[in-house]
């Protein structure tokens, strides 16, 4: 999501854009775009909740070979995402500059923003798709005969009621709930959406307080969804976007269960703090005009043990661990230092 | 202290003005002007860390009826500070609207900004001062023949060195180390001064673990001082200034140090959290462009027990503490609420 500080200082609410571009990518080639590994590249940000859901759910399934990706900058500048990380400021595979190039490409004079995740047609350098909702749902149902031995399930059938259920309240609330408190242009219009990020996340720590994951017994994509904001929440939406009523390592609850995450392979080993910082305290001047990175929070308390385990819980069903990290994604872990 | 907000968006570091006025007021009448109950008003705000060292002294010497008080509004308009929460506007003993109405009968056209504490001269109308930290000094030391019985001896004459030598430390890192850190107008800046915050407040925790006050066994000036910093730590500095390293609360010497501190009759009940936070972040439109003031912290762990009656000490010495807060000047308890 590239606008949101933008769209936030006309004067009117803060209202997420819908994805523009919701072309499909399945495995019975429903929409014309068929499953397929090499064919696609996934852009996305280390910085944003959106595209990190699709970061973890990728390591998790282990697409890492059959859909590459790409990083942009964590910080936009005018045209939006862009590869200044690497060699010559262009992707390396797509050859373009800033993804919004990809978007041209696929429609000239597109309406809406650039935003990330996006997956991207080599071949043909076009957009497939930045539907950030749908992206990660078809990574775990479409994309299965690339997944890895022993990738779990996701988004299992039998649950997907309770699933969406959840990821709803939680998209509502907290996912977006922290940018409606953050953008809010009043008081009135902060304090209502600031009370409901904590009131649900009070409801959430409730339901977390017995049992390991949230739906069922082990990880599934409404985990995904809830970690890409709590691991933001004290870096960045505490101070930043004013959802200060607690921080989450005040929290026992959410905070050794964000913990456990944030252990799992396939989780903190896709976190970039810096990235994270940097983007929103740099590129949201409307709210920080400084541009200034605080130094806070302390991150070495994502280490300590959070004692989750005496809760039991099959973290991968009856599937195993990814493995590491391929070397050229590894991130720098900032959480070992002091 | 009024224009920190504007005077830290010129393109050069926050420097805090020197006072204008420092005339003082003592016993013998070395400047012309005498101690005499009833002669002058004390005017502050309770939002400022400075004017609340006058607070908080005036409350432990029992100077309440012989030096009575103004509260400005914690909003200062481009007149400054202004006593818009009296009837009709305007303060009721010296009939003016704004605090600046008395620096001009001082010296027409002065040349400084409007600041907090100031005593003034009732029968003239005329400030006498503004020197923030000669002031409290002189309330301790030259006022005596007005305290309360049971007064307490503030700034002992045989551990004044002592007491100097860690206030000035905390005043250059902590006091105003946390406006340097929020007014910071690059990264380099920003990061030297909130480093600095935390590295003094990590060696004043240190001298705090073993000892209940920071010089000797009782309350003194230095732990006036180094309270109307901690007092807003969390609920201004953290987020607004960016001294986000650690919560206070996070920080257990600390944050018992200052609960016992607010537990003390003469300091909490001196403490308004609405002003202060209402203050900061609506006057800082620099760094606070919405205005919008947060919903956050949760004041309730004030109340908490801190456990600090085991290192001993006598908060008052061979004084009392003082009585009850006169009924008009009460303050709302935020922290009882949830």
């Amino acid at each position: 999501m590239p606008d949101d500080g933008n769209a936030a200082y006309g004067h009117v609410s803060f209202a997420r854009s819908k994805s523009h571009f919701a072309d499909r990518i399945t495995a019975d080639v429903r929409d014309g775009w068929p499953v397929e590994a090499g064919r696609y590249r996934l852009v996305v940000s280390r910085a944003c909740p959106w595209a990190s859901r699709a970061v973890i759910s990728r390591r998790l399934l282990g697409l890492e070979e059959a859909l590459p990706m790409a990083v942009a900058d964590p910080v936009q500048d005018d045209r939006s995402w862009r590869f200044t990380l690497d060699p010559g400021g262009r992707d390396p595979v797509l050859g373009i500059r800033y993804l919004a190039e990809a978007y041209e490409a696929r429609e000239k004079g597109f309406p809406g923003g650039v935003s990330v995740p996006a997956v991207v047609d080599v071949p043909s350098g076009k957009l497939v798709t930045n539907d950030y909702q749908r992206l990660t749902l078809d990574l775990a149902t479409e994309w299965t005969a690339l997944h890895r031995e022993g990738a779990p399930d996701l988004y299992p059938r039998e649950l997907r009621g309770e699933i969406d259920r959840v990821m709803a309240e939680v998209y509502e609330d907290v996912n977006n709930g922290v940018y409606r408190t953050g953008f809010a242009v009043d008081q009135e219009e902060y304090e209502g959406a600031c009370a409901g990020v904590f009131r649900r996340l009070e409801r959430v720590a409730a339901r977390l307080e017995g049992q390991r994951y949230l739906v069922g017994d082990t990880i599934t994509e409404a985990d995904i969804r809830l970690f890409t904001t709590l691991v933001r929440f004290d870096a960045v939406y505490h101070g930043h976007f004013k959802c200060n009523r607690w921080k989450l390592s005040e929290n026992p609850v959410l905070w050794a269960y964000a913990r456990d995450l944030f252990r799992t392979p396939g989780f903190g080993d896709t976190v970039d703090f810096d990235h994270i910082k940097r983007h929103y305290y740099r590129v949201h001047t409307g709210i920080n005009p400084t541009g200034i990175v605080p130094l806070g929070p302390d991150l070495s308390g994502w280490r300590s043990p959070h004692g989750r385990e005496r809760l039991g819980g099959r973290p991968f069903g009856t599937g195993t661990p990814p493995g590491p990290v391929p070397a050229a994604e590894a991130v720098p872990d900032l959480t070992a230092q002091p």
